[in-house]
């Protein structure tokens, strides 16, 4: 089970720059009424806490069916609709592509370049395509698809539909509409399940039944630790204490950056995924948390100079994993050398372990606040637990902030001006405004 | 030639929350002596300026010989013993493992789970190992280092050190050491430079050449800019005046972290190299920027939310790619639907650069900062100006806040804890402490 050691939060183990009980204390009736509109179910958006019910049959059946009729899989989608069965994948089949089957692309943007590799690496007749966009209307991943399909179309004719799959809102969006008119095989995102809370839907689900991982592990991960997510009582729930002091670093110490660090390669993506979660759920109103991806031991050569030393607006989030399911034991070569002789005898799963142990704690003795989530190992089940653990604490956060955690309106200008620049039908304004921006931008250039 | 431009910094453009022009006339003087620093090479640190006038020939005789005797090449480094190899690989050669030879490996962790997957996928028989270490001393790259050392020894008995090479600092250190009495083949990192400033060193050199990348193109491309960034008159100098944005930015708006965006999957690596040159030289004394890694158009549906509403703390430089080499034309499929028909006859890569500048817009409307670095395409020759350009930016940022951009004191305290824990002689007191810290951590655990 997953459990949080946040000693080295506190003032009690890390002095002035920690928080005292006391100001845990003073936010447990806000944090219990965070708890309360989970429970009341205030926000539709809270439909992803009904996933871990769901039964898997139709991403198992239809898993089968498209591994019966392809060598590849190919996944187009952004945002959510990418993070998730990224983190999936390489978490629990790392190093996928290079020796196992089917060999798994995820295109999750329009760089020409990267779908130039991909075409080179696949042959399209023996691929299987996921489309997944929540809304349907994603224009980047309507753009992947028009292109993929025509080529599909080229190399299959009338047999081409069979080789995807669309995942989309039930009811509405250009997907679902596809998928009724013209015969896609299709499976559902609810409608309350924003694309950054649906890991845990046929999103991700699909690609874990893809390469070989129950789905049902997942849910069951998150499942049981529903409970201990929703209790009252902030000091009896992980998921709540860790909203509580994130938002209290930010708030009384202007701690305003969350830097997760995984100390696994296998979660490299999940720190980002988390940072998408995070980032776009509580970016809003010139409040909010900045996160920071970063992963361990890695990253000690890289970040942790400006963690040490850099500006006191950091708080590391480290994760550590208990058993790796697989060792080496360093060997005694080159015991004449003072760099390497400590090292013998040891194995490389202490040696990691014994880094995040001394991380902690250099940063805890400066004064720095850090804290640690512990996981046993990584598999499908403890995996469904982080993703679980992350959404409800991230919602939990945002209702500590009061601030919306499941919409993000701030993209939508972006999108305009690109519909301007492209030429679509009724932009013809925006279109305007880009090209007297850049009449503007001719004079600062070198 | 890689070019700047920043209307979208200034007041002038994006209105009160821009740089007025005097701001940067008013610090023309301290900006002229951060380039005289560099001129008169007051740093021995400063040697990495010398790479470019380098012989290369070692280092593709050294590639030769390796991949005369290997299907794989395997990298032991961390930090910028890696970032900056993978950065060239992902940039120069995507998706190199599915199709081509030899296949690259970077071991830049001490997590045995990947260690495992790399075993499995290879035949340790056929694998070149390229040790990279400036010090020779580092932990994780030793602990690697032992392990295939001897699982070769066991393969191929007194051939074994045939199949290495070390790349060291040429006078010092363990591995020098093992490369004068032991007869491994070496290559050197002249003693000034440090891993961060190495990729145009051997570090990132035997890489290039390994993978049919002429490692002479990307120090030419560097040498090519090298003049324009040494060019007195920060209104004449790309790389100070992108010094002194930053430096304003944060000094005088408290915009202090600054977000990397490439348009383009091949320079993800990019940015977290430029994390870690950002991270390790500038966080220091408390003052100083913090980096951020992304990538668009993928990370507009990941971090653009934040960017536009979250804390007002960032500056967003974009990186644009003018031409991508190829490119795909969307078709007239399912044209009856309106998310779908205005992309038709575009191609993608008028998307990508459409979305580009709709975003640098959008922000600039709101009064966001941003500027954009502009590159004509993504080969050896502007990959090798993009590194060349952000070192001496970063040294220049350096000197604007008066701390040293080649150090990284903090990074200490965690190794000293590490060989307490794993039992190295002398530091028997570290260890001491560690257990004192974990007896302190027993309360704060759910």
């Amino acid at each position: 089970m997953l459990g949080i050691n946040f000693s080295f939060m506190m003032a009690e183990t890390i002095g002035g720059k920690g928080l005292s009980e006391r100001k845990i204390e003073d936010i447990k009736e806000k944090a219990a009424q965070a708890v309360s509109e989970i429970k009341q179910r205030k926000w539709p958006e809270l439909q992803f806490m009904d996933l871990l019910k769901d039964d898997t049959s139709a991403v198992k059946d239809e898993a089968r069916r498209l591994n019966g009729v392809s060598e590849n899989f190919l996944i187009l989608g952004i945002g959510g609709s990418a993070l998730g069965p990224k983190c999936i994948l390489e978490a629990l089949s790392p190093f996928h592509n290079i020796s196992k089957k089917p060999k798994v692309f995820i295109y999750d943007n329009v760089d020409p370049s990267t779908l130039d590799c991909i075409f080179k690496n696949i042959d399209i007749k023996k691929t299987a395509v996921n489309v997944i966009s929540k809304s349907g209307g994603t224009g980047e991943t309507a753009a992947g698809f028009k292109i993929v399909y025509e080529k599909m179309k080229k190399a299959l004719g009338g047999r081409a539909e069979e080789m995807f799959v669309l995942t989309t809102d039930p009811g509405k969006g250009d997907l679902r509409r596809l998928a009724n008119e013209k015969g896609f095989a299709s499976l559902p995102i609810p409608p309350g399940v924003g694309g950054r809370y649906s890991v845990l839907s046929s999103v991700g689900l699909l690609l874990a039944e893809i390469i070989g991982v129950d789905s049902g592990d997942l849910l069951k991960g998150a499942a049981d630790i529903h409970d201990r997510c929703l209790k009252d009582e902030v000091w009896e729930n992980p998921a709540l204490m860790t909203a509580c002091l994130c938002y209290l670093m930010d708030r009384e110490e202007g701690r305003g950056i969350d830097v997760l660090v995984p100390y696994s390669d296998r979660l490299r993506s999940f720190s980002e995924w988390f940072c998408q979660l995070w980032a776009e759920s509580l970016g809003k109103l010139g409040m909010g948390l900045s996160p920071y991806p970063s992963v361990g031991t890695t990253d000690q050569h890289s970040q942790m100079q400006l963690w040490m030393e850099g500006p006191e607006n950091k708080v590391v989030i480290f994760l550590r994993v208990e058993d790796y399911g697989v060792d080496f034991q360093m060997p005694h070569g080159f015991d004449d050398l003072p760099g390497m002789n400590y090292l013998s005898g040891h194995t490389l799963s202490e040696l990691i372990k014994a880094e995040e142990e001394a991380t902690e704690l250099a940063l805890a003795k400066i004064g720095r606040p850090n804290m640690t989530i512990t996981i046993p190992r990584i598999d499908a089940y403890h995996l469904g637990q982080l993703f679980y653990f992350f959404e409800i604490m991230t919602a939990f956060v945002g209702f500590l902030y009061g601030v919306n955690p499941f919409n993000q309106p701030s993209v939508e200008e972006s999108k305009r001006l690109t519909f301007g620049i492209m030429g679509r039908p009724g932009f013809e304004a925006k279109k305007k405004e880009v090209e007297e921006a850049r009449g503007k931008k001719t004079i600062f250039k070198l």
